[in-house]
């Protein structure tokens, strides 16, 4: 049984390449196929949209030191942190924040409306990956609506079977550069496979 | 739209019912059903097995107090630890600790393997949910027939394309209870609904 990672990855990929049934290129392919190594799922093929140039602008905020706003710990736990770190940019989520757990209570809505709103104050906050919470990401397609915020990229990738499909058809709208998952699919996973893909992209 | 977390997981699940194309019953319906909850893909009907009573022995083990241990620290983070503190239990992992990191590279074997067989030998480890690596499992199911460990419950779903679906055919005949997800198809996200599923079921 083969046991180096680097070898099972690179032989995974290989695996991926050969069973894809269409040719992707350019930067979009190891952001793809990425995604289909993390869930073995090819139908990520299909479903993946990369708008607005945003392979190229969220690897150009990481290299540039930003912070990185998720919507769960799981995606907090997932991404390459040291990684991340070598280019002055850290991943953070604030949907247990004190503050935001208080304000949320008070507001009578969601602590991922709350985190996102106080995610969107931060200069520095750059990307946005979203693999939970659809009401987290329609908060922000309103923010960027309102000019509030300005992001680099979005990660649009919420799972789900309410409102999932319908925050992701609308953080397109936005016209900030996303990348999102069409329909039910996606999740804190794949939001890690992207996040980490553009790391690994960059030179 | 709806933003009450309570309502759309309930919404979630009865859409799924709706749309499973054959009938699950008994304890096997909310474990697939969070499953399919959490990546939108039906196929995890098919190729889900519980085998050995595990959901029971599973939910006995977390009511009575035990350590789960887990093979990412993404699984780590999504579970319920403050329902799962509830009963006694814990959910760990150890491939970041130091003298794990130092024993793999002394023997030249992944970290995975060297934090299986360090869970192994605590006898209050009662639950193994590997979500990642196919050499965990296998190293488990190597422990399990020497008679090293005796685990309540095996949750086996590891996601990929080299090595997982033969990890996982082996640990369904290692004779521990066990869930696992057959093929390429699992990951950290799986394991947490899992879990999660067992916790959510304890009256």
């Amino acid at each position: 049984m083969l046991t180096e990672p680097d070898k099972i990855e690179q032989l995974s990929f290989e695996i991926i390449t050969r069973e894809l049934k269409r040719d992707i290129t350019g930067p979009a392919a190891p952001l793809v196929k990425r995604i289909i190594h993390t869930t073995a799922d090819f139908e990520y093929a299909e479903i993946t949209e990369i708008l607005g140039g945003a392979i190229e602008r969220g690897m150009g905020a990481i290299r540039s030191g930003c912070r990185i706003y998720c919507d769960t710990k799981m995606i907090q736990a997932g991404v390459n942190k040291e990684r991340l770190g070598r280019y002055g940019s850290e991943i953070y989520t604030c949907v247990s924040d004190d503050d935001v757990i208080r304000e949320a209570a008070a507001r009578g809505v969601t602590r991922s409306i709350v985190g996102i709103e106080k995610a969107a104050r931060d200069r520095n906050t750059k990307i946005f990956a979203i693999g939970n919470a659809p009401t987290a990401l329609m908060t922000l397609k309103e923010l960027i609506d309102k000019g509030e915020t300005s992001p680099e990229l979005v990660i649009g990738v919420p799972v789900g079977f309410v409102g999932a499909a319908e925050s992701k058809e609308a953080i397109r709208d936005a016209g900030a550069p996303c990348i999102i998952t069409r329909g039910r699919k996606g999740g804190s996973t794949v939001a890690v496979a992207i996040v980490n893909a553009l790391i690994y992209m960059i030179k």
